[in-house]
């Protein structure tokens, strides 16, 4: 299908700045955000200093598109990992596992999601962040008090506290400047927060009730 | 006693910074940091702006100290909540409530500590701050455990993560930009918040052999 001019344009304007966001992104994830500096983001991305400022008036507004375009890869993921899942408590197991294993996976990228000292404009992106994970994790705790698989509870209140509770531990593990000392047990990380998560979650009366009838 | 000469010249300036940092606290709960200007600062300390440079070379470095004894206070009034608590479950349940009590009391300078988007320098102070509250938490599991009132468990991940799940929680009830409902009710965030928590940390079948043994 041809494009119009101006509809050319505007794809050329868009392919441009997705090759500049990639080229920030990728430094960002290998260094943090000081390393993410116009003049190297122009090498990287093989362009001029000056088109990087075309697209992008301050290195602040490049970041704050780095930050929206991966903090939504990683809310997607979540989401997906607990889509279709007939069991909610299966659904926020997953949605754990699957938000800290991508965590650990790219640890410096973590760092700069969740927690790395940065431009106050960056800083407020992380909110926004932080607020889109607990949508996920309400909205797979409303489906389960729905079907009676967890207890009625304030899901919003509740969501919020598992994200922060998970991004907390998931800041010792991801930070640079923590110890990386070899007895850390990335599989005991998981399972301890899958396991704060799952019971936080439950009624325990609720709960033992389950294990009696199981019994 | 009398001061010995540089004994005396210590402790007016330990005075003179004591007054300066009070009166940017003060401006930072009233306004969040941006109200901490440095003028602003010395016209409430009732200092010339050369004598706040003179014992704080850039805002950052004040904003910094600011951070640091607003925080300090705050990881001991949570300290002292737990402390001489002949039950775990009873300290946490404190500790909780203390922690968010104080934060609504004093939105907005809890919300200067939790997340305020800020210089980096005075955020890297914020995850000392969120470690240190963790210590305390950290601290009163261990007692539960080794008291035999809470199962076995890693007491620091566990802490961690309940310090990210109430500063997450309070976060979005001390944000200035929040919608100020007034359907929010705060004794049903503190209840929600206490049964989060307890429930994170216990065992479910501990709990449920603790109920049958009850019955």
């Amino acid at each position: 299908m041809p494009y119009r001019p101006t509809e050319r344009t505007e794809a050329r304007r868009v392919a441009a700045r997705g090759v500049i966001v990639d080229a920030a992104t990728e430094l960002v994830a290998h260094g943090g955000y000081r390393e993410a500096q116009v003049a190297a983001v122009a090498r990287r991305a093989g362009v001029a200093t000056g088109t990087v400022y075309r697209h992008f008036p301050s290195k602040a507004d490049l970041l704050v598109e780095v930050f929206r375009r991966a903090a939504r890869r990683e809310v997607d993921a979540v989401a997906s990992a607990t889509a279709g899942r007939e069991d909610a408590r299966d659904a926020l197991a997953e949605a754990v596992r699957t938000f800290a294993r991508r965590a650990l996976r790219s640890r410096r990228l973590a760092w700069a999601l969740l927690a790395e000292p940065v431009d106050p404009a960056v800083e407020a992106e992380r909110l926004a962040f932080r607020r889109a994970y607990a949508a996920v994790f309400a909205a797979t705790i409303r489906d389960g008090i729905a079907r009676g698989q967890l207890p009625a509870q304030d899901a919003g209140l509740t969501a919020t506290a598992l994200v922060g509770a998970v991004g907390e531990a998931l800041v010792d593990w991801v930070a640079p400047a923590s110890p990386t000392t070899p007895a850390r047990d990335a599989g005991a990380l998981l399972q301890g927060l899958v396991t704060f998560c799952l019971r936080a979650t439950t009624d325990q009366e609720h709960d033992a009730d389950v294990h009696h009838h199981a019994a």
